[in-house]
């Protein structure tokens, strides 16, 4: 039996509607809202009754009136295809139904998780439409263009014939065997002993984040974190119903005087941390604290989960040892990811964890979502020899320096001088605290009018605050986007915060 | 400067050992625990000590003294790499800590999700260990021989060539526009008139359950699922802390006519269906029940979630309306994946919903992984032409219809009288009824043992029930194995079912 074009076309045999008239117009609705395209091709009326278990006159006469209609036609010898509908575009947004006629469930959904990065894409949109140009020193990535499109191609190919199907199929759940021994090395390399059995592969470290909080925590339970922080690990901790404690930050990171007290009062089941150029505020927790953390944290008995999202783009200055390096045993969840250094879009990360506390990640990556794309992995081990990573960091740290330089002196020049900020030995930000009375948030607005993005402070707090931060993003746009980027954002700060007071 | 090699090694300056001490004993540590594995070759002393911001002859000092030990060796005028170490393997595995030794967290961690399918694997690889040769009926996954890898190299190849960086970034939240596009058209010659506006592509359909979970229900809230079904779907429904009623299936698919009293009883917040070649069963739900399920959620609005994982492998018989295509407007949503069809460490699968709730979806796939993975997307893009999709369905649909035809002939040719089965008339599954008194559970490791392998009943059922029953996959064997399979399964009931007799 021949089943081209499988077409479920609903018959209903007790009503009294013929069931060529049901064809009709279930055909008509089909295409007059656009769910067949033009151009599609209809199945030959043989195969429709067939399909349908009818007679083929039936399908016939369905066809024959479509076509008088100009819904299809037929082009000899070839079938039956969709024609252009008549409807004008008003009329087939006409077709998505008004807000009283959906059922009582979708007009009373829970609240969705708080996604403020993806309502500030579409604000920054919003004001910068019709505009090429926008300088985003918005974002958190950075430049894509140092990517090695064609040699990445060129191995891609060469695994898919060394490996054939496999390549395709589930694979390790933990990950592809091969890439976490990638892993361990990269990561023995940089200080952090560690073997391929601790390395659990994720889909970008935001499924490493989602997944320990699936592992240890309950909703209502409480976690620490910094404060500002990485604001995407906020939309996780809220969309999890977790009680959120900040805990301020100073230049030598998170203020630790602070948390034996808030230990006391929230009882908190997870330290969340970013001791390396930490985002959004470039600072590094101080060897003494990060030795402080860990007493405190073992002391207690509370995971801490170590985000090392840029801990190896330093720029100058002496390399702090990673928490995970100091842990006494299973104390500490570390978490990175080959998206900054190498492509987003890959979605590739890595959770290393010891103990019973794997297994259980293990359970819940399994339960998530099965597996991470086994060809990308491959490719990735193959890529990635400890060699040509380093390679690769060694020209990123060339490229970044040099942007946060021209973005340092652009500051210096430009910037009003009651705007502060410190400067970065590593990853991707600087952190702006503007004028006295000067927002953020307001200022956002007519920044992208002038063609500079950024992202204001409030976004990276966990419940009040930051209106007078904003975090600019050094690493991915040119000396050139960024000195201009600065030029326009001191003229926006400038203007409107004389304007505010 | 120079980063190559970047190693934060943890020193503590006010330690009264020495500073080389202490980079010996990290050293030492990382490489007799495997965590610096042979062969890597370690930051030169001026590097190291830059890093550390230590004198170079302290450096040097630590390495001799590691040098004298064996622990690393220079070549000349390349560097310092890490020896052998001389501990033997049991030495090292005592590098784990023994229970005791962990962080009370660790020792008290919340249950992991049930993840019986990962026990099903472990046991079946204890039962068969050392030989090869498995005929594998356990697997709820078509033959990837059927996969076209060098056709998908090429259009793998052709899409860097075209898109260069762009298929590295994350692109578009709720998927690649264009291949929205082509499901959508996919989707409309099958009969379920949509538009690419309400497609989101998602990580496999494990990944898309799994947001209708987050998008709709809260722990403790119940779903009405049919008794038996899909493993890796309770699997979610367990972990999310859901409660879980069972509706017996009969050869027309769910009773319907239990379910008002259920509704009635515990006020189900969602009906999760597989209405074609269901899972395990391989029944499909009749069209008169079709239409009163779409009546009773509608009634008391619940939403149904209707997977239609292998909907178009039919190979005989006529087609039934999708649940979706009868939807009288956002009722029903609907997920597929492409992993049945193409090859499953692809990881794409996606969500049709409209209404309020696809935003909702939208919002808890970003804050779960973010994207899927970009590459890919475009790759089945440029892959899936309509045409081309439908030839490999067509050719799908032949080969699996032999192997179905192949596992009838044997079940009748060799199992015992008592044995009940029904004839699916599509998808991947025969579902077994054993002989009075036989236990599939217990019958694996035996059938395990003569090289067989089946997944028992009691894994699709959500709460008691299913050891007579058993579910075997022909789409993933040849149709000699699979007469060999039912050969060497039938032996194992005649032997222990008599016994257990």
């Amino acid at each position: 039996m021949d089943v081209e074009n499988l077409m479920r076309i609903p018959i209903d045999r007790e009503s009294p509607l013929p069931i060529y008239r049901q064809i009709v117009a279930f055909l008509r609705s089909a295409i007059e809202s656009g769910g067949l395209a033009e151009g599609v091709k209809l199945p030959s009326t043989r195969q429709l009754a067939a399909d349908l278990g009818i007679n083929r006159i039936t399908a016939a006469n369905a066809y024959a009136e479509l076509e008088a209609d100009g819904l299809i036609y037929n082009l000899q010898g070839s079938g039956a295809y969709v024609a252009q509908p008549f409807l004008p575009p008003a009329g087939r947004a006409a077709a998505i139904l008004p807000e009283e006629d959906w059922p009582l469930w979708q007009r009373a959904l829970p609240p969705p998780p708080n996604s403020p990065l993806h309502s500030l894409e579409e604000h920054i949109r919003a004001c910068t439409c019709g505009r090429s140009g926008l300088i985003p020193l918005h974002l958190g990535i950075p430049d894509p263009g140092l990517f090695p499109v064609d040699e990445f191609r060129k191995v891609l190919q060469a695994v898919i014939r060394r490996d054939g199907m496999d390549a395709f199929e589930y694979g390790d759940l933990a990950g592809y065997l091969p890439l976490r021994k990638t892993i361990a090395h990269v990561l023995g390399q940089e200080g952090i002993p560690t073997r391929a059995e601790e390395v659990l592969v994720t889909s970008g470290s935001q499924q490493a984040i989602n997944l320990v909080i699936r592992a240890l925590l309950q909703p209502g339970d409480t976690v620490l974190v910094e404060s500002p922080t990485y604001s995407g690990a906020l939309d996780l901790f809220r969309a999890a119903g977790l009680k959120i404690i900040g805990v301020p930050v100073d230049e030598r990171g998170m203020q630790l005087e602070a948390v034996p007290a808030l230990i006391q009062a929230h009882n908190p089941k997870l330290i969340y941390t970013i001791p390396n150029f930490q985002n959004p505020t470039g600072v590094c927790l101080s060897g003494r604290r990060r030795r402080d953390m860990l007493a405190l944290a073992a002391q207690a008995s509370i995971p801490i989960l170590e985000d090392d999202f840029v801990g190896d783009l330093r720029y100058e200055g002496r390399s702090l040892p990673a928490l995970k390096a100091l842990d006494p045993g299973g104390q500490v969840i570390y978490i990175s990811t080959f998206s900054k250094m190498l492509a987003p879009g890959l979605r590739v990360g890595y959770i290393l964890a010891n103990g019973p506390v794997f297994e259980t990640l293990l359970a819940h990556k399994r339960v998530a979502d099965l597996a991470t794309s086994s060809l990308i992995q491959r490719t990735l081990e193959s890529y990635i020899t400890v060699g040509r990573y380093q390679a690769h960091l060694r020209r990123a740290c060339q490229v970044y320096r040099r942007r946060r330089n021209a973005m340092l002196t652009a500051l210096q020049t430009f910037l009003p001088e009651d705007t502060q900020f410190s400067t970065p030995h590593g990853g991707l930000f600087f952190w702006l605290q503007l004028p006295k009375g000067c927002s953020s948030l307001e200022l956002l607005q007519p920044a992208c009018r002038e063609g500079v993005a950024f992202l204001p402070g409030t976004f990276c707090y966990p419940n009040e605050g930051g209106e007078k931060y904003l975090r600019l993003t050094f690493a991915a746009a040119s000396p050139e986007q960024i000195e201009s980027g600065i030029q326009r954002l001191s003229i926006c700060i400038r203007r409107e915060c004389v304007v505010s007071k």
